[in-house]
């Protein structure tokens, strides 16, 4: 290889993970993606998993591994604890948990939780992309990160004051895969550069709190002969921007929403923001978590970097 | 039979059926119920199921029949159109469409739909209902009608206005059997008296628009070992409660709502419309479509009643 290796780097998600070797720098000199995720994992099969990316990348036997994700919970591969709101985004490697009989040095980084009353919330691996974003300099805003749960953070001079998980995506599969709607929903559409995309986010910033009522309209106006040309957008539409509605409340004075995007849904979720008038602007979410991890492996093993 | 019937009428839902035989007055002289509702009924198979249940009550073989909701939706039994609001409920009957071909005289009543576009609607079956409800002499009223697809309705003078279709019951199956949520739900529990309903009624009130922002708290407060003692009761309070909090904004100056209620389903809106602080007075949805099916044969059938 080029350069030697600073350390390997691990976003393990539920239904994916990704791996890099990074150089002194945060480069990335190799990277592998699998859909080996969490649920593909049973507790044992973890390390066997790593062990495989790195083999294949020819990574040295002492490289040391820093992990963030869904690796880190309960029934998982180690629990790494939640750290309680409000949390500092810059310390989390000193609560890394290290998988003890591992063959290598291997940290997990604990993800965060919120305990207020019924208002309880979770989140791994979107605390380290948001570290990402406080290396970067971003160490305030609203963040906008979509997903299978969609989260909104509050996060104040790099720490995470507040956060809300909604579950858009997920609603977005049941309701096509199981419910009245599929049959109206097709294989195809979907594009949130559709007028319908655009008209269902609209008509919930008019009224957020329409969302149910609002869901059977596709059904019905199919029934009437008047179905939506992409009923699939009208459905993505209603749902994020019933999220957008919701969301509207967590805004303070600044100018524009920080969207951790990247793919079809980041360009969904610009699509959605600027049908509801909220500025963003974007940064990439594997960027972000690469340099969340980075600048954990970095105060976890100083002494290599200068090697 | 101690009275001579006057007619058969049937409520065919999607899945189940009633069918009653009625004396001249609308009494009830004998009763059928099972689950061979739309779903279970090919086309061809409606009137050997009717027929069936009509020969276990020794009903007359040329006994006419009325019959409301999902036997009359295109690819049932017979389409009987839809009638567009604003529509006369004391005139359904005008519209119902004849069985052609049947053994006996059976006649179908049309459902009502709503074409605004963005607010498509349809209903099969509470509009009978609600024809009944006037026959009652409720001519005026916002009816809130629970169900798989809950209905709240503005009646005025005896004419169906408008209406809005929220998908409450689905989404609660959806959740409860498909959803990440689904380990966190058990299968008990869901009583509208605990706390946890009220809690979570109240909960959409102050925020209707946080619906699906609230859902994973579910999860995430189990993951905390905070669950609340009943969560089926909280799912179930977050979905009805966020139906209440989006219908809110129909209530003109009727002093309570009329809900269509009966059974388990009937008490949850009760408590729940209770939570919300929004007096309602129940009318039982069994004995309104009962009388809507009756009040149409009396005018289809005038002859009979006076034999």
């Amino acid at each position: 290889m080029a350069a030697p290796a600073f350390c390997a780097a691990i976003d393990w998600g539920t239904t994916n993970m990704r791996l890099w070797l990074l150089d002194g720098h945060g480069g990335v000199l190799a990277a592998r993606s699998s859909g080996e995720g969490m649920r593909a994992c049973l507790p044992d099969r973890f390390e066997a998993v790593m062990e495989a990316h790195l083999s294949a990348l020819g990574a040295a036997p002492d490289l040391p591994v820093v992990v963030a994700g869904m690796a880190g919970a309960r029934g998982a591969w180690r629990e790494a604890a939640y750290r309680d709101t409000p949390a500092a985004l810059d310390t989390l490697h000193a609560h890394a948990v290290r998988v003890e009989g591992a063959g290598r040095d291997v940290r997990i980084l604990p993800g965060v939780c919120q305990r207020e009353a019924g208002r309880e919330d979770v989140m791994r691996g979107e605390e380290t992309q948001l570290a990402g974003a406080v290396a970067q300099g971003q160490r305030s805003g609203l963040f906008c990160m979509p997903g299978t749960h969609s989260k909104w953070v509050r996060v104040e001079d790099g720490r995470l004051l507040a956060f809300t998980t909604f579950m858009t995506g997920e609603l977005f599969a049941l309701m096509s895969e199981h419910s009245i709607l599929r049959d109206m929903l097709g294989q195809d559409g979907g594009s949130p550069h559709s007028p319908d995309f655009r008209a269902a986010v609209e008509e919930l910033q008019a009224d957020g709190a329409g969302l149910t009522g609002k869901l059977f309209s596709i059904r019905a106006a199919s029934l009437l002969g008047r179905a939506p040309a992409d009923p699939r957008a009208r459905l993505s539409g209603l749902l994020v921007g019933a999220e957008i509605a919701a969301a509207r409340g967590m805004i303070g004075d600044e100018t524009a929403v920080v969207l951790v995007g990247g793919g079809v849904q980041g360009a969904a979720y610009e699509a959605a923001l600027a049908a509801a008038g909220i500025a963003c602007r974007t940064m990439d979410g594997e960027s972000l978590v690469r340099r969340g991890l980075f600048n954990a492996a970095t105060a976890l093993w100083p002494e290599r970097r200068t090697a």
